[in-house]
């Protein structure tokens, strides 16, 4: 699944905040003066600057404030930003005579590769006369400090020069930047969300999975209330794909070396792959992908007309061999479970098996409230033909009827030329998540190349073998891993009551009423709810506070009233009182959303 | 998951089945006379002998029942066998002179191994002065076929001499024998009804599963159908362990080394392991027992005395580097799906669980018509106590628990001293399969050492960390691979509703009636029943007589006058024919089916 890149800021913005980047250098020499200055480079979102202070001395948080005084002071006297160009052999001179001897390696390093001046960027006051501070700079920079927008300054790192280990460790200042104080204040909000939504901080907190490094970094073990979200995740799927007329099927997690030269797996995947691990009768690989499985269904019988499209549909374990470096929560892991199905088909019903995956995907979406998506299809080049597999017919009538189905949706699209797969075009699924962060999370692909790879084909009506089959690959879910991450971050861990590993918290106002209490969570179990009974000696609004917490959707309150009456005090997530309920009123409410998995209660 | 052994058969039936392979030899030189004699040894159910017939000649199927009337014949004469001795170096001279190489052989190998005399048994007629045959034998036998039982050449199969492919090929005929025709026709009976339910045949027949060598032996690909199985499988497993306190967890099918050097898999276990892959951070292996991942879970946190007893439970993914030549359809596989769980307890709460979990193997015993099983109890015995973790107090007294547990639960079984784990006393589920075979379904088995490997602990009543936690390891449905084979050769492919691949086939009469016949199907898949539409192009009679083959429970035919009423003509399997009832009532008779997962109907 490839991710889109960010789209590079305005030149503008940029030149901004590296201009934001001097002011903070500026006001670094001003607190430190024996500061060495390294690079300062514009980022996503801001810019930093990397300083050497000497004898292992660091920043200390606090100095973030006092830095962010003085560049204040520095932007307000409107300094100009003045570039002046000087010959390479003098320039080393002066960055030297300036004790800077990160700017002297850099200049030094721009002479060996041949060039004859070097540019330097200026701050002055407004009269250009009196000059404030001097960096070795490429620009380009804004004319003054009036142009300046909004920045803040956020944390402090080490960070080695040039990213080794063998240099000296410098310390590094973050700043955000913005060209107005509402795009900041947004992105700090925004930041401060994806900080508390972050969905290995809730999965902490929520006990949904973790990480042991005695098993390994991308392999999540799934505590119980992670598993309740994966399985009501797979039931969704099974019960959707179930109504879309897929069948399910369950493929082993490995395979002879032979099947991925039939596929072609190896060797042009093999760095993705698992090391091969040698039996008594052959060499065997841990699956990258459930596709060469899937084939040999397809084939493992002759097929019929009648059988097409045959969709092949399993929650497939794939495993991918990634840098234990990039590894993260659950964002990248190295076993992943596949929200995976193969449609075999004929060319006369692609069209249609796309628009239902499609409309898979928006169901989905609908019940998710994800809002903001789009979709973005991937087409050959005929100008580039040896960069596709070579079958300019089926190219150009399958992108026409992609467009077609795109267009009958009614979905806002983009069709770009020369990004499609080798083997075929396809469709990739974008959303920007709540945190701001474009993803994408699924793609749907058209193969013209498996048919040939595993000789794949049906006896049609004419009962002759063709061997016109194409194949789709779709993973609307995405796989658990990926998806519950998402979601996590999505709803914040605030569960719609489907999915919430707790549905029903029971709390009794005190031990005389365990009984009562024990017998409305044991209703509420056997009417398949997830009841949870607290029975700890805490007080009422302890308990409450924690299941506020804990974000459980319901709160059950039995006391002396409700174990007289038999009735239930309920509360909502959120603190609404609910009016007082009958047992069987209150577990025919929450049965019913759990089964139309509503996102929201209204009640 | 050991396997009983076959009890040996009694001398006398094994001194009649070995005199029964006399007979066959004398046989054979009758109608083969320069056949070379090999050996004739007893086997479970009968015997064998190995020939060689000289210049690549074998025998054919017709010879069987030509040997047999031969057989017939020599019994009918009331042969004595007769034993003698005689010295080494004359015998090997006597089996010279007789042209019986492999004799020959046999008799200077005992010579070389210091053997001064060697045994021989001789048929003659009553009075002891006709010769007929004589063969090297050991012996014992019978006095004189006058005593033989009942016997049936069976089949024919090449074999090397001694098993080496360097050697000869021999030919090999086998035979049953029992004492009488009755126990003969009885294992007959037994065996085509083995053959006819074979989960092989049967997984090929309903398609259920499948081997392809491109993925390898030991890793079949479950098809629709057999997935269907699995599934509802889970299913009754997710449910029953929901109901009994079970927490599901998931965990990755991979660990590094170091777990399973804490766990002590390494190195005691590695030969049963995959080979070990190595990876940017470490060794890794692919599990092998759910057990270590499971211990993590319970780890992960501080746990308090409430939470006790903890059950964890995973359809747990192991694998198990089991020789290629002993891999066999679904009973011996290389990855298998776990009905595992492990129970985190206190002391005092071992026998409560360990009668839950009985307890619920017998639920599903009940479920599936299992009736003749039994239960062993494996103890450790204090006379070998180095053999065992000395916690001398924890085995006594477990010991006694469980027998108390079998004992209030009035269900048959052994206990056995000095048969237990090095860990835990252990109760294997015994059960005997409808074709006969003996098996070990499952086995609870306690672990007094885990604690120790893992750390594992918890606060008790006392805020102290107290370490004596104890940990059940069982698996009541055992694997999906086994419980699969047994299920299809205890059911002969007739599955329960519940468990049907396809529950009910809708058949029109012509294709006049196929838009009422698809309306059924489509009514009754949003029941969520699994309902087949057979719209192929051929007749009534024959597409009852396929889903009669395919031994699907439910057969509903819409001609004329269903289709102008709207009822449905409903079919049982096995051809009782329903009275004709409207689609709601069939919809809810067959649902009310499923739901109790009843294994037959009475309508």
């Amino acid at each position: 699944m490839p991710k889109e890149k960010n789209v590079n800021p305005p030149v503008a913005l940029e030149a901004m905040r590296h201009s934001f980047a001097h002011v903070l250098a500026q006001a670094v020499l001003q607190l430190y003066p024996d500061a060495k200055l390294a690079i300062g480079p514009v980022i996503d979102d801001g810019f930093y600057y990397d300083f050497d202070l000497g004898q292992g001395k660091t920043f200390t948080p606090q100095d973030l404030p006092k830095l962010e005084k003085v560049m204040k002071k520095i932007i307000a006297q409107s300094q100009k930003f003045e570039r002046y160009e000087g010959g390479v052999d003098e320039s080393i001179e002066y960055l030297q005579s300036k004790q800077q001897p990160y700017k002297v390696e850099l200049a030094q390093e721009l002479k060996a590769a041949g060039t004859a001046t070097v540019s330097f960027y200026r701050n002055t006051d407004p009269a250009g006369k009196k000059r404030f501070f001097n960096d070795l700079c490429k620009g380009p920079h804004v004319a003054s400090t009036k142009e300046l927008g909004a920045f803040k300054l956020m944390s402090i790192a080490g960070a080695y020069w040039r990213g080794s280990e063998k240099n000296a460790m410098l310390q590094r200042i973050y700043g955000a930047a913005f060209a107005t104080q509402e795009e900041l204040d947004a992105y700090l909000e925004r930041r401060k969300l994806a900080e508390e939504r972050d969905h290995r901080k809730i999965g902490l907190q929520q006990q949904l999975f973790f990480i042991d490094e005695r098993v390994g970094k991308g392999l999540p073990l799934w505590l119980p209330n992670g598993t309740i979200i994966r399985d009501e995740l797979e039931r969704l799927a099974k019960e959707t794909e179930a109504r879309y007329g897929y069948l399910r099927v369950s493929t082993p997690h490995l395979a002879k070396e032979e099947l991925y030269l039939t596929s072609g797996h190896l060797p042009y995947y093999q760095g993705s792959m698992y090391p091969p691990m040698v039996m008594d009768d052959g060499t065997y690989y841990l699956k990258a992908m459930n596709c060469p499985h899937h084939h040999l269904i397809f084939q493992q019988q002759l097929r019929s007309y009648r059988e097409l499209p045959l969709r092949l549909a399993e929650y497939g374990v794939c495993y991918r061999n990634e840098l234990s470096g990039t590894l993260a929560g659950l964002l990248r892991v190295r076993m992943l479970t596949m929200n995976d199905a193969h449609i075999y088909c004929r060319k006369e019903q692609i069209k249609k098996e796309f628009a239902k995956v499609l409309e898979m995907v928006l169901y989905y979406f609908k019940l998710f409230g994800f809002k903001e998506y789009s979709f973005r299809l991937s087409q050959w080049d005929p100008t580039h033909a040896d960069k596709y597999v070579n079958q300019p017919q089926n190219w150009e009538y399958s992108q026409r009827v992609l467009r077609e189905v795109l267009e009958e949706m009614q979905v806002s699209y983009a069709a770009v030329d020369n990004e499609a797969a080798f083997y075929g075009p396809k469709i990739d699924v974008q959303f920007k998540s709540v945190i701001g962060r474009e993803e994408t999370l699924s793609t749907i692909q058209l193969d013209f190349l498996a048919r040939e790879r595993f000789g794949l084909s049906y006896v049609d009506e004419h009962g002759t073998r063709n061997s016109e089959v194409f194949v789709i690959h779709r993973a609307p879910l995405s796989v658990h891993e990926r998806m519950v991450a998402f979601l996590t971050e999505h709803y914040g861990g605030a569960w719609p009551v489907w999915l919430a590993p707790v549905q029903v918290q029971v709390i009794m106002v005190s031990e005389k009423f365990a009984d009562a209490a024990r017998s409305v969570a044991a209703t509420l179990s056997a009417a398949g709810l997830r009841a949870k009974l607290d029975d700890a000696d805490e007080t009422v609004s302890n308990k409450i506070r924690q299941a506020e917490q804990a974000k459980v959707p319901f709160m059950v309150v039995i006391g002396e009233k409700e174990a007289a009456a038999g009735t239930l005090a309920v509360r909502t997530r959120g603190g609404r009182q609910l009016q007082t309920l009958k047992a069987d009123e209150f577990t025919a409410m929450v049965t019913k959303l759990v089964q139309s998995r509503a996102e929201q209660w209204s009640a």
